[in-house]
């Protein structure tokens, strides 16, 4: 593509570096920004860089943070003795806004994957153990991890490590979603759904 | 949506004001920069505020430009008897990107739309004018605006202006796009291709 400008070219490649935005869309929101006010592009980059420069991680759960520990993990009204294991902190959000869940995170960077090269101590799981070991409060671990291989390996290996600590340890439960059609349900899924099937209420 | 940080949700805030970028996308892109080194982040805020600081308008033809007069302008290899008359910047690309211009453009900023309150005055059309009047060179005008009932109207109250002039005026053709077929091209298009049919080569 022909930008007739340098600065122009700049901006739509280091934008179009980002994922999902080709350089049709960067040369969208260019030429967006080049519409708004000059105050609009200072506020945005403003925040970039305030982000990255300003984000921590927190020392307990190592979800993201403002502060040395999250806002989760300091919040009185979060139930300390259980600990729900997430790959990555979208993970985090995601169980957040089901507003289901009450108690702490731990946030893993990762999952076991021998094939991209992604071993145990890749992974938090070193200070997940002395998390558990420092708090004699810790009472119960929720698993909620991918339905994956790699999740399953991971769940694996920590559950083994947690084997001394006698605490509760559970995994999300499996199954077909909720408004989804039988017939659409793939089989593996079907098939583990009828092997864990739950108590009817009634 | 809990982001359990006020950097990320500031961040996120102001990159999902931009067109098409929703708050799930705009976390993803954050959650992005996160991982990437910080420099990444700052050479991407640089190369925004760079652009929006930096950017100037091509006094002949309001193009952007990195300079007084764009790269197109003062090229001494494009046909300066030609002006090609467009709404946006991005239309100046699209006609670059075919290779088969080689004359100048002028940019409107707009097309006379009462609607939406847009006047000649608005646009560049007074600027045309003065260029057409001091600049003895230019034989001929292109208009190569959108089929629309704006564009043609615009079309229409220049060509008017420009009657004292002399000048070659066209328009792009208009008809059936090249590749697609005859049985789901609309009525109208269908009926102006055939009233505005081009002798056949042979």
């Amino acid at each position: 593509m022909n930008f007739s400008s340098k600065l122009i070219q700049e901006a739509v490649g280091q934008i179009s570096q980002l994922p999902g935005i080709g350089k049709k869309s960067a040369l969208r929101l260019v030429l967006h920004l080049l519409k708004e006010s000059p105050e609009t592009t200072k506020e945005l980059s403003a925040s970039l860089l305030n982000l990255r420069n300003g984000i921590k991680y927190c020392k307990a759960c190592h979800n993201i943070s403002d502060d040395e520990y999250c806002s989760i993990c300091t919040n009185s009204y979060r139930d300390k003795s259980v600990i729900c294991i997430v790959e990555e902190i979208p993970d985090v959000m995601a169980i957040e806004n089901t507003n289901y869940y009450k108690g702490l995170y731990h946030v893993l960077g990762g999952l076991i994957s021998p094939i991209d090269g992604v071993g145990p101590s890749e992974l938090t799981i070193d200070s997940l153990i002395k998390r558990i070991e420092n708090d004699k409060n810790i009472k119960e671990i929720i698993f909620a991890l991918s339905a994956t291989m790699q999740g399953d390996t991971t769940a694996f290996y920590i559950s083994k490590k947690l084997k001394p600590y006698s605490l509760k340890i559970s995994t999300i439960a499996r199954g077909i979603a909720i408004g989804s059609e039988l017939e659409y349900t793939d089989e593996i899924t079907l098939g583990r759904s009828i092997a864990t099937r739950i108590n009817f209420e009634h």
